[in-house]
């Protein structure tokens, strides 16, 4: 078992009637503020003008940045960084999708650096001195960008999509409210909860052992997506279900289930080549590849995590190991494609052969290895992405 | 379901080898540090010698309150806060058990206030306007006081045991070394589980619904104690179980369990008179009332979440429903009476009946209605301490 600094900063105002406490944190952070935002769905849910209307209520300046794409790009932060540097910006309030708060953060941490923001995420990696604080307002149960350090960012120059956290990141607050991810399609409910179940199976599945508290947390936030996805997907509206989603997504990935391990999150860098190449929503990826990469790493040595998962979080029984195991993949595969109803395949999209190569060697990275649950090699990435054709 | 703040800053330092960051943190926060220790047992394991080893690397003056003891007296406060008011302390460093923890932190509270230290817990409740800061080292997984803002004070002349909460005392930061709970005796670890297992079934065992997030989060942690105790008590030195049962401690207290439920800790209540009363061990008085508790608050509406911890937590199987929640409590009996070997009864503790009426109008308060998931009057209240007998 591995030593581990648990260290989460973020504050959380969960519920219906939180929106009132927003102006006054902020304007306990300055007087300035960055409004990122998407394409508009903020709007038509009224989210916008409550927004607006607390920060005028409470004497704040703001100027806004908006149009956020999803898989955004770098063009974004450079944007919001300029503007934060012009005007002083005190403090970012990024409302949306993962995208938005994606940006958000990054934005925080290129506004305060002297050179261009790409340099965070290219070979350079410059290191992350210093960032503006950052609000996070989430409108779909997804990412859990909202409570996590980390931002996905793409560069549609150089076809690159790199994800990056560091502890800076971390926003001061944020501001949960589940009727403000109710008006998600059906489409989005259904990869946000793909996106939410692989982020805890990033790090379930781990060739390094430890608490088996942190095993029984993730387990129950498996089974709750489980069980809350087909419900939020037959009634849009019903607060418990969002609720209970919002919440998961959150604490999925905000690093409280990580304890000592070592994280490589296999299937995320082998999905990020995906949506980096093809724009195609990250949380379809991942359930697409998912249960081919849970396949492809079983042997008798993981055979027992699988057996864990398979009986913790689907309820599976039996008497042979490796049935149990492969029946825990089954009922995964069941969920993403029969219960979410998301494309099994890549072919589907229309995803051809033709970049494997390439985007598998980019999956992998500098090592040449992908030391996950089980090592990947380029060869082992253009597999599984044939696989999934 | 209630709107809730979920705000947590303690950052943990869990393992083998985070002691030599405990000096560069404290000299964060200032050079003057009041050291706050019990009696003694964190000299003989070494513990001691390695924190003043850590202060003295690290260029800090510490001045040392000593000799805490359990069921802490305002006392203690009132000197600790004498000592950091004259010496213009920085920080509080708390090394101990949870009457070490807790003095620790009303102390921060009590060198920035200009009353006696008991008006804190008083009819008076003077607010906390400050507190100094406070890091906290536990030497036993029981009372989760490194990682909660709570902390219980006695008055011996008064007779009273207070248990109060306020955000400011939340610790900056833990130092959790299984290690250092591993020369805890049998029964200090039993009843230091038993107090683990009381904590989470105060929030559990609750009439407002919340996430179901959470109740999974709070069974696992209740599996995690009644399969990790016992392996304790068989191999004191076991350090994979006494990892377990310290960030379990953490964790059933810290907050993150609570959601919106409305909190009113009855078995607490009902407990801390019998300590205050006669000095027991606080998870022994603990494990001797709940299952009382449990069988008193149980009828048809309520049995819905008996069935939920009885299957849950105890993996209790059958047809009817009442009798699934009679078994889990059998069980909580076994787990406390059979497994940890605790006494059963008040009156193996020689505690006979004289002080019930007053106990039971304290534990009942101001109020006259001890309202927790089922209402209580005094005369509930002697009911309780009489079938406990």
């Amino acid at each position: 078992m591995n030593d581990f600094v648990y260290d989460i900063p973020t504050k959380v105002f969960f519920g219906r009637d939180q929106l009132e406490k927003l102006g006054p944190l902020l304007r306990s952070y300055g007087t300035k503020v960055l409004f990122v935002t998407g394409k508009g769905s903020i709007r038509r849910m009224g989210l916008y003008d409550a927004i607006v209307n607390e920060m005028e209520k409470n004497g704040l300046t703001w100027y806004e940045l908006t149009g956020i794409n999803p898989n955004p790009d770098v063009v974004f932060v450079r944007e919001g960084a300029k503007i934060c540097r012009e005007n002083g910006v005190d403090i970012i309030l990024a409302a949306g999708g993962g995208s938005v708060m994606d940006t958000g953060k990054w934005i925080a941490a290129a506004a305060k650096a002297d050179h261009d923001a790409w340099d965070f995420f290219s070979e350079k990696k410059a290191p992350v001195l210093d960032a503006l604080p950052v609000v996070t307002i989430p409108t779909a149960a997804a990412t859990g960008s909202e409570m996590d350090c980390d931002g996905v960012i793409s560069n549609a120059e150089t076809k690159d999509k790199v994800s990056r956290a560091d502890q800076k990141l971390y926003p001061v607050a944020a501001f949960e409210n589940p009727e403000w991810t109710s008006t998600c399609s059906a489409f989005q409910t259904a990869a946000g909860s793909a996106d939410i179940l692989s982020h805890i199976m990033e790090v379930y599945f781990n060739i390094n052992e430890d608490l088996e508290m942190l095993d029984s947390f993730m387990e129950g936030m498996m089974r709750n997506v489980i069980k809350y996805a087909p419900i939020a997907l037959a009634e849009p509206g019903n607060y418990k279900a969002r609720a209970e989603l919002l919440y998961t997504s959150s604490w999925a990935i905000n690093g409280s289930i990580n304890g000592g391990k070592n994280q490589r999150w296999t299937c995320h860098s082998i999905e990020h080549q995906l949506s980096a190449y093809y724009d195609i929503t990250h949380g379809l990826g991942l359930a697409i590849i998912t249960p081919h990469w849970m396949r492809y790493c079983l042997n008798e040595e993981r055979l027992p995590k699988y057996v864990q998962f398979a009986k913790n979080v689907f309820g599976i029984e039996g008497d042979d190991d490796m049935d149990i195991a492969n029946k825990g993949i089954a009922a995964t595969e069941e969920f993403f494609f029969e219960t979410l109803g998301l494309d099994r395949t890549l072919s589907a999209l229309g995803i051809g052969t033709e970049h494997f190569e390439e985007m598998a060697v980019k999956a992998v990275g500098p090592t040449g290895v992908l030391s996950g649950f089980r090592p990947l090699t380029p060869q082992d990435v253009v597999k599984l992405y044939e696989m999934s054709l």
